[in-house]
């Protein structure tokens, strides 16, 4: 099986660390090919930047429709142009976010998400309303930190991020704990032998949950509102 | 005033009808502008469509931020880029779904949308979810028509939206019907006098809406979600 | 145009505050028709005090159907009789409440409200509820003054009110602040320049959303919940 | 214990059916003392009509506190007034509509509500919404019938409703069916034999679910919003 | 009229605290019969108690059907196997906590619930969810005490869950509170008195709401998910 | 990696067809155990049924967890006992209504379900409710077959199943369709042949995510609802 984990941004240091973490958690059969944004910003902090991701993710999906790619994971908290790529790829594709979020509601009754800068909170806050998963969530959190200081070694970032999730449990009552970047990934053993509750990262569990998918045979519907593109 | 309305696709005979609408319910002092997107389908029928129309979209806003404009209107009922058009611009933005399901609301415990194609359908649902109005919405309705057949005189286009305003009217118990494509702008009189029912246009009450706000002094707030992006 | 406010409470130095308010945003063609309640409470404090405020409030407005009046705003931000309103006159008929709050969430992607005193905050729960955009609301808070305090100079209650906002901002991580009460309006620009933040009064916004809805031709649907009374 | 039930409207031949019907339900000690509605219309068919019962309603129940009534029910399907009328008094106030749709979710786990004219609908749809039972509601439906044809003996009325009862259960699955108007209190024998489903009418729930409230010692809480109107 | 207050766990002191609350405010002509469960653990904390609670319940249930016996109050707040029950017994059967929580919705707009441990919280959130209620529940609260606890009279249990109630009150802004464990039902005049506030017992509430649907004739539907189960 | 596969019923032909599913689409190094209920009704269609599982299915998953077993698939679509599976058990544990809505809602916009007899509708429209999906799905329906027909070649029961499918597709606009039932597992890829639409069914999918979740090292949070059950 042959999965595409795409990270839409094009910091290519961040994509690395996501190909890393599918691939560690991976099944044995299975090829994890990494992609990063061309034509995107360094990271997605907001509306602006993930629409700005979007076309260069829909173009690559497109060639891994070509390529005989089974299924796709689009690694980023923000769940950027999920609808429009499962209208160009024929297998199933997931965002982080809505596999995150729906693996810690089925190993808990409550999560709390903590993710990076204060200004993606409402748009996280709006994803998991549309996965329906509100009353499931006690609190979208950020740990005060730009996406790319996860990728410095010295930023203090990750004790942040860590620091965060103990708040989160003391204050939120949450049984499980949602990271909310994808720059994260390489960070969930860590934090959760400091923090001693499920930790939950979203890139491993997506590239799970498509295994899972194209495991069971099941494709992306093409009969509504996912039916491939009409050509003008 | 000076608003900006925007066909976010690029089909320019749609975007001078939709100013002509905005043009003849404006106030007096409002002068509207007219765009039509660059490097964008001529249709927006679905995610991806919507997807390729947003970079274009976010230029133009950006360029309007310079140009004083005072508002926004985004005349797809998708209501593309919203939450990015909002980031990059100070003041208010509105897509014309938001504008008219809000609009019916004020005029009527009920409404039925009435789009084009069946693969809109649940987009749209979806859209209404977020603003909170399901509870209002009776049913989103295809008349099962390309957007681009209601550019064609002839193509009986019109003739199947007012059909099915008058199925909506008749099934569902709705007590107004909101026209779900921008390019149906202009046959919202017409529509009204052969359905004998409000008949509601969002484009022209986006627009009038952004007056309202504007008008009000209000603009987007900055201190959240629809802060201005981040410099990479 | 001309647009009725109308002060529901027997208030009139309330109805003179909010029919200025209302006057300074309207457009250039609009004439505000401006009257308070008649064998109503001096203010409105509970659902008691809005009960008794609406049958005049509904005869008014009847009055208003033969002025050749072409739209109502009803306020008070406990949206009292606004059902009723809606059937006894032609024309589109609004609530502060529902107005500022639709308005809020057009500017921002969450709001707090601040009221007058503790007992309207679960009223305005329940509109906000029936608006759908419980999910939008951060907190309705009090800032524990009666609404007549509002209409003594040196009462302090500004200074509440505008304390009240810079908690919320502080507290509630909201984007934006509605003022939950009439006899704010005046006060809109003063609280924006201290607290630096969007803050949304329904007089205004209602004012020109009435101008809006009657710009583009939309009146009250007549064939549903809000059909003329049945004559007894 | 003594309890009001209260008919809103004007029509004392209704007033003796719905008395009638309590007193037959209600226990041994319960007295149960009728009251119509004073410069109210003779039937409330949508909110113009709801508006001017309440207060007269209110009226009488500033007197029932002074009389030592222990609770009291308000006899009509749109629920008018309850929240001024539980601020004026001490003990449990309840509208038949709360009452049923209540006790319609203790013995199934789904009904539909047949009312009388289609005006009503929608606002019935709103109070359920209000209530938390919208996913327990599968329909509203109207027999489409005037309040008063109930009064009369040869109008048909309960033909049309027992026909919407049974139609009720063949097209919406459900499991049960409410009487949406106190005219309708004394049909609930004849049309559960009819019908062979679970028909509840409000009046005598109402009025046994007050009892229970009185009889646990319960009353209003005057804590909040239902605290005693503000003397003005 | 005859109803079996069960209380689910084996408890028997218990059972006789519960059974001598529910006698006491018992209408006069009601008996009131008390069982204890069988096989089952001495008391419920927590999803597996409560499943092995079930079968024994229904085994009870069954024998009630036999002797004649009008309606059942389940005395444990997590209202174990009520589905069951309802489709094995003819008449109504309730849960003290759906009766508690929407008798609270009767006499305030919001309520918070005093639970004995924390483990139990979400699964009354999730009760409340399901009756539709969430937005008219502040908090769910736990006073940290094994159930047990309640049973003995030098546990410092009944001061624990005073202080807890009166942190709702003031942390929460609720009208009312409910006790969340059918083992508070002897505290509720003492809590009452010390807190002031509405204090709702479900084991009392539930016992009249029985008496109130058996008073009306009404029984559990039989024509969908609660029909007798099929013989295998 | 070692997954129990269990099938609360006690039918062991349909425990036989489940685990063969299970095994048909499980991974490389997975081993499928399959078990049957025991003290456990023959099939499971309704509350009654569902309750006297449970018992037998706890002890079951206390017996995995001493035997180095890694997950739990629950193999009913009513999902029964699921809490306290997961209270006994430390690994993760699913059942395949959860798995299988939540796999319909990563691959469509909506979905339907097609399950066995009516009794069931609204168990499963529950259950739905339950997992914030009530969006996302159009109708639960019955194909009106008993569970155990589908243990019979001739019964007709596929052919039932396979019609009510295209009825789904026809009537409710839906992308997707969910199996209702375990025991419909083995007809997936004859219905999807059949009727050309993605036909999901739970016991695979939950097979695979349970694989998913194991591989992702993810536990049952044990610091809340799912804590280990307390010993009396």
């Amino acid at each position: 099986m042959k999965i595409l984990v795409m990270n839409p941004n094009s910091t290519t240091s961040m994509t690395d660390k996501i190909v890393e973490s599918a691939r560690q958690k991976a099944s044995a059969g299975t090829t994890i090919i990494g992609a990063s944004g061309t034509d995107s910003p360094a990271s997605i902090q907001g509306h602006h930047d993930e629409a700005l991701s979007v076309p260069g993710l829909i173009k690559r999906l497109q060639q891994a429709e070509q390529e005989g790619i089974d299924g796709v994971v689009v690694a980023c908290f923000d769940d950027p142009g999920i609808g429009a790529c499962r209208e160009v790829f024929s297998g199933p594709v997931i965002g982080i976010c809505e596999a995150a979020v729906k693996a810690a509601s089925m190993i808990s009754t409550s999560f709390s998400v903590v993710t990076t800068l204060p200004r993606s909170v409402p748009v996280i806050e709006d994803l998991i309303h549309g996965y329906g998963l509100s009353h499931r969530c006690r609190k979208v959190r950020s740990a005060a930190i730009p996406v790319l200081a996860l990728e410095e070694a010295d930023s203090g970032a990750r004790e942040k991020v860590r620091d965060e999730i103990l708040r989160a449990v003391r204050e939120d009552n949450c049984e499980a704990v949602v990271l909310g970047c994808a720059g994260m990934a390489d960070l969930t053993e860590w934090l959760t032998a400091e923090t001693g509750v499920p930790v939950i990262d979203g890139v491993t569990v997506a590239t799970r949950m498509i295994e899972a998918l194209v495991g069971c045979g099941l494709k992306t519907s093409k009969i509504g509102a996912y039916a491939t593109p009409i050509q003008h």
